[in-house]
């Protein structure tokens, strides 16, 4: 790696452990004084990852002034905010302050942002002690600075959607990127399913699915579910199924699309659906794997033993135009749109 | 799935919990009176997977007794050798004794076979209670019986190749064909970077890599095994450098290759190399993690937090034909060869 390199991730900022990326830091320097290839944001909202969030509540019993303490207390000693015990951060909103001139970002001042890359490894100092905040919610109004490094990913915010919707689809914009890309590497007829295609990355994915040209199946855990799904009729067929349950996927799957899937993506976030997956996946087929639930070995044993001639693919939060390609999903399909507003505003 | 792809897969051995495939499954019925589609292997030597082998050595000091007696433990319990710790097994040699007149596997009674599936899936019985064993060694000469289902692999041994070493190469035989495969996809020129290069996967991955056309380094932790990658010339480079610091690992592939790697193959069997395998991969690139070590989560908030596009592959312990792929490098390239003979002879 060169210097140049080495910054770019970042790792100038990295005051302990040295050698290590700043995600996998204890502490980070967030001084406001920028590199020539970071940007300066001037924070707006903080968006607590859900799992840190419920680790915090419930630790202080939903006392929001003690979760306003620990998380000032955090990004104090961390220089980020990186929940010690759940290891997930988050994102954030802003508008940029300045960038440096040699920012390969493409951002400008006045530009309002939110970083596309986790809060546990973005440099964050906070000014107003949080003082606009309750304790009681993942949003999390604030004053104070960002850096952004010289390889990060970051989107202006669309004209057209309220910042809490962009949020919440940047939050899982990988993922129907990614099944894009997929389906477009096979030749037609190609089928996917979705285990968990009723929740956020499942929609985009089944919508991204159908747009790359693919015959599509929902599988979700409950009729209720299932409902979701038909009456937004983002999926060309909709089953119920314990993903978890490899023979319940299988079968479902397969009724479903006539046979095993060209393409399964798993948008599901409990352990254990690895093996479902995989014997739902046609041979020469590809699994793509989203939730952070997933076990490497489950997944690569599972193959082995099944003797599945699959291609496995830890699921990359992050692609060119990845955030672009999920607005415009959105765009394209108001069903989907729909379904974000209804999850934002708390249905 | 119908109800002969379940038998296939070999559900009517669960024991608990039921509805789960073998590999997932706490407890094997390992009882050998065979069903149509299985077939009944006489056991001859266990090959126990080296992550496994390891935590068994360290938690017992070394204590070879401890560690067989844990050993046999684990198989009576769960019906398998599944290391609960380490989630891994290892695989067999044995001679079939009958195979079910169903099954698809084309083997007669007195083949002298290896299962290619892992021994985390393989209902297995030891009946000599490892008396020949003493515990100081990945090799164990076993009595007692194995089962494989309908949807197995197995492998005649060939006649060229010592048992020994034809066991030591099925067990990585994943490992060179995904390799072979990933490279073809990618148009020329090709750059390959292997981390654990001196290692067997890795060294077989490297030769695969070369044969398919591909610049190779190895990437290596110490001076003593850069000098066994020299001596053997199975890598066009080879570097020092501990996988585990990302920094270290993209400066030792940059500058061994003039810049990242096509497609970076991750064969060393310790936690933490996830971020220095993403950060050696140009964008465009595949990185291939064959470590059960991997973290899946380390690797997809890596990638996302280092915005790098890079294609992430849980390596698949099967491809169609890898095993006869495997040995043929091994034919091919008698530096390889001899690095695995050497190997199984414990230097």
């Amino acid at each position: 790696m060169t210097a140049s390199e080495a910054t770019n991730a970042g790792l100038g900022r990295v005051v302990e452990p040295s050698g290590v990326l700043p995600q996998a830091a204890w502490r980070l320097d967030a001084s406001p004084e920028i590199a020539d290839d970071e940007v300066l944001i001037r924070v707006e909202r903080l968006n607590l990852d859900a799992a840190s969030f419920r680790q915090l509540a419930g630790k202080h019993d939903g006392d929001g002034d003690a979760v306003r303490a620990e998380v000032l207390e955090i990004v104090a000693a961390r220089g980020k905010m990186h929940n010690p015990v759940t290891g997930s951060g988050g994102m954030l909103i802003g508008v940029v302050e300045e960038a440096g001139p040699q920012s390969p970002l493409g951002l400008k001042a006045g530009d309002r942002v939110a970083t596309l890359v986790s809060l546990t490894l973005t440099p964050l100092r906070i000014t107003d002690g949080l003082a606009r905040w309750d304790g009681r919610s993942e949003q999390v109004p604030a004053e104070g600075t960002a850096i952004l490094f010289g390889r990060s990913v970051a989107a202006v915010l669309p004209d057209d959607l309220a910042p809490e919707l962009a949020l919440a689809v940047y939050d899982v914009c990988g993922a129907p990127a990614l099944t894009d890309r997929v389906v477009r590497e096979y030749d037609r007829p190609v089928t996917v399913a979705v285990l968990g295609g009723a929740g956020k990355s499942g929609s985009l994915s089944l919508a991204a699915a159908r747009l790359a040209g693919a015959r599509t199946v929902a599988v979700v855990v409950s009729a209720k579910e299932a409902e979701i799904v038909r009456n937004a009729a983002t999926a060309d067929e909709v089953r119920v199924a314990d993903a978890r349950n490899p023979v319940a996927v299988s079968r479902a799957v397969t009724e479903a699309l006539g046979g095993p899937a060209t393409i399964t993506v798993v948008c599901v976030d409990v352990p254990g659906c690895e093996h479902g997956a995989i014997l739902a996946t046609a041979a020469g087929g590809t699994v793509i794997f989203f939730s952070m639930a997933t076990s490497f070995p489950a997944a690569a044993l599972g193959a082995e033993g099944l003797a599945a001639d699959v291609t496995m693919l830890i699921g990359n939060g992050y692609l060119p135009g990845h955030a672009e390609f999920a607005v415009d999903v959105l765009r394209r399909v108001p069903a989907v749109r729909r379904l974000f507003e209804e999850r934002v505003a708390g249905h």
